[in-house]
């Protein structure tokens, strides 16, 4: 299976496509959008929308898997980055993709295997599940693709189980 | 000038859209994009887009009205909101409109000439603004009505000042 791993943010979101079996995964591609914070929002979240659909249109990743909204301490911060989340849960609707969503507990459970994992250790992790020689270029696109391998297990579990 | 006014909910966004000089003001359509519960998220963010877009390629307003984002006491509600709000954001991004954001303090200021006002106090001075002789079918239409009839008489006083 193919999927698209999203770290939403309205200066960067990560993004990673893998491709995998459910065991072995195996990178795609994986960057980073960023926007200029002098933009006015509404075109950040154009810039967002345009290269996530280009990305789509290329990779054609059967399911799209993003961090659910999580309460953060600050509100603020918090309302915008559901705006950009809207806009990537738009994206992936439109290209028909199935949605899937996890709690950064379960994508460090699933990739680390322990739900407090440090930032490092997912990093670390994510790298060698991709069997990757560098490390990865962000800290956001890493994000990405550790929700993305969390998808991808669960999924492959899910069928066996189906 | 012609102004799409959005007021974003995840249930029911209402729209207005008005042709105005900034005094005299004149209703185009109103309406509200209803959403079921039961759908999917993602698939309710893409049923507004779509509705959105239609209305905007049939009615082709140059600028789209919203309220600013409201610290609301009930954060999922807040979060809810954003999603949507930035659904709108999007779309009107992409149909290259002008984005105007109103607090409801303005909005209420500027239809009513009070920002304290009641709801129906805001209904009752949007239906006599736009000369109708019914009153407007709902709740949320009238609200993006008012929006709407706010950024007519903002963006003619700028342009008078200019």
């Amino acid at each position: 299976m193919r999927v698209l791993g999203i770290d939403c943010g309205s200066e960067r979101t990560g993004y990673g496509v893998i491709e995998s079996d459910g065991a072995e995964h195996r990178l795609v591609i994986a960057g980073v959008i960023r926007t200029q914070p002098k933009w006015p929002f509404e075109k950040r979240l154009l810039a967002i929308a345009t290269e996530l659909r280009s990305l789509i249109r290329e990779h054609r990743p059967e399911s799209g898997a993003v961090e659910g909204v999580f309460y953060s301490a600050n509100v603020k911060t918090a309302l915008k980055l559901a705006h950009v989340r809207g806009t990537a849960l738009l994206v992936i609707a439109e290209a028909g993709m199935q949605l899937a969503e996890y709690s950064p507990l379960e994508v460090k459970t699933s990739v680390v295997g322990y739900g407090r994992a440090e930032k490092c250790q997912v990093q670390m992790m994510v790298r060698s599940l991709l069997r990757l020689t560098e490390a990865i270029e962000s800290e956001d696109a890493c994000d990405a693709l550790a929700v993305a391998i969390c998808h991808a297990t669960h999924e492959a579990a899910n069928r066996r189980l189906a």
